[in-house]
């Protein structure tokens, strides 16, 4: 991982100073580098070559970081983990254009990596993602159904998980039928990612997750626990205004509704759904040799529904 | 040139409603289509197959728009090519997301392409244009030097030309000395073009620029005209203002200024420069066996400075 870090960091070399500067600020603000581990896991248990794994996993990260320098920029958000945004402290042109350099790059490093398969998934991931995102921005808020919710997080997180998994098999001297079985491992661990993270959203210390207690639900965002809520509370006045379309907009509605829920079955409802997804990635992993990666990634996929609870 | 703009209106298809039209917005609002049709007379002059070349000009050209989507939302401009821009007419987020999304399915063509050299010199290019605008952006307004201005339109523009002759070579069965030929093709037309650019700048009927004439000058950006007129006049008043770093930012001065570069020599010695670049381009051609697609590039090279004057 200290490779890859480095690979990222090395990929202003040459540019303009201000560009070296963001970016090593950037990748210096952290991030857990799930996907990455994932990718470098996936690739070394099914005997990748080193320097392409480690490549591939810059990518993955990259392609990462620069979704979220413009979302971040979309959603006027200043801090993220703590850490002042890039557009906190630079105009928006200079935003726009630091995320499409680390597009750019994220792109020639797919393509250092040699494989058509690869970079031919890579940037599909990525129209994938900003379709769901430009998705959310034009639709109405407070969306509801189910179906939309698992179609808006696999948009949002299981399709690059899925890649970043993907794409270490794409490069692996491995058959298409454990690439499928690494492609289904990496759906479903993003899957469970985004719906802890939409969990830990209600019930985490707002300290630690550096934002206020249900901030989704305040934006209009409605996810899974709200879904379950939803379909538990239909008697709720709140739940009727919601499904005939009307969003809650007073913060004191609101505040009440985030508690109902935080102290409802709707959140062990919701994360017994994503140990679902865990359960479904973690028999694609027994499909598998095992081998010292195998286990890590069974401790990884596990440690996903535990995070912060 | 049909089938480009069909496949690249294709790319939102499947895709939020929106962004299918905003596509159809883009595509429709035209452009000379200069980039593609230098891809494909090249890669049928050289052989490449049909299909192949189609996407890598449908690649070539949605980069190329994605760029502009882009720009247009950094400089807050509301009209190109007398149609109003996407930032116009869209919040800044979706029109950050529009762009891209034309990133990715100029990737993903990019890659359909099947060919890794494509894919690379096409990330590439992509960091050396962001790059350029980035430089841009940082540094301090009335850059007069010559070196300076010279590796701002390859970023620019010239990278990208240089991009769309050498990838139509790349796919082609011909010789590393054929490729690097059509790269000093690619570049010489690109330089040519830019430079052009920047004396219509100064000389074409506003009405038909769409932008009032000196607007260059008028964002505080130097360009070869104005390069001539200071080597040509240090006795002149605002040019040692400009020299010494001090941009001028009075209406009437700038359109005094403008007034006399328009009526000065500087303008047929940039002129003659662009002429330059287009002989060196013309040379290129001349090393290749001739057929009609050599002769349609010799066409279109000689219109490079000919072009609306």
């Amino acid at each position: 991982m200290h490779q890859v870090e480095n690979l990222m960091e090395s990929q202003a070399e040459g540019h303009h100073a201000d560009l070296q500067a963001a970016l090593r600020h950037i990748i210096t603000s952290g991030g857990k580098r799930i996907r990455p581990t994932v990718t470098l896991l996936v690739g070394r248990m099914l005997g990748a070559a080193q320097d392409k794994l480690i490549t591939l996993a810059a990518a993955i990260e990259l392609l990462h970081t620069a979704t979220l320098v413009h979302d971040d920029l979309i959603d006027g958000a200043l801090l993220r983990r703590g850490i002042p945004t890039l557009n906190s402290q630079w105009s928006p042109g200079a935003t726009v254009l630091t995320g499409d350099f680390l597009f750019a790059r994220a792109a020639k490093l797919a393509a250092d990596t040699e494989s058509i398969p690869v970079m031919s998934l890579f940037s599909s991931t990525l129209s994938v993602i900003v379709n769901g995102e430009i998705s959310q921005l034009f639709s109405s808020r407070c969306q509801a159904d189910r179906q939309g919710y698992y179609q808006r997080i696999y948009a949002k997180t299981a399709s690059l998980f899925e890649t970043s998994a993907t794409c270490a098999a794409l490069i692996s001297p491995v058959t298409e039928e454990t690439i499928q079985t690494i492609r289904t491992y990496g759906f479903n661990i993003g899957m469970a990612f985004q719906i802890m993270d939409d969990v830990l959203d209600f019930i985490s210390d707002p300290s630690k997750l550096g934002k206020p207690v249900g901030s989704d639900l305040k934006q209009g965002l409605i996810t899974l626990p709200t879904i379950y809520y939803i379909e538990n509370h239909p008697e709720d006045e709140m739940v009727q205004q919601i499904l005939d379309g009307h969003c809650p907009h007073y913060e004191e509605e609101i505040q009440s509704l985030v508690e109902r829920i935080r102290n409802s079955p709707s959140i062990d409802q919701s994360i017994a759904e994503a140990e679902r997804y865990v359960n479904e990635a973690f028999l694609c992993l027994q499909k598998l040799p095992p081998c010292p990666e195998r286990t890590h990634l069974e401790e990884l996929t596990l440690y996903i529904t535990r995070r912060e609870l």
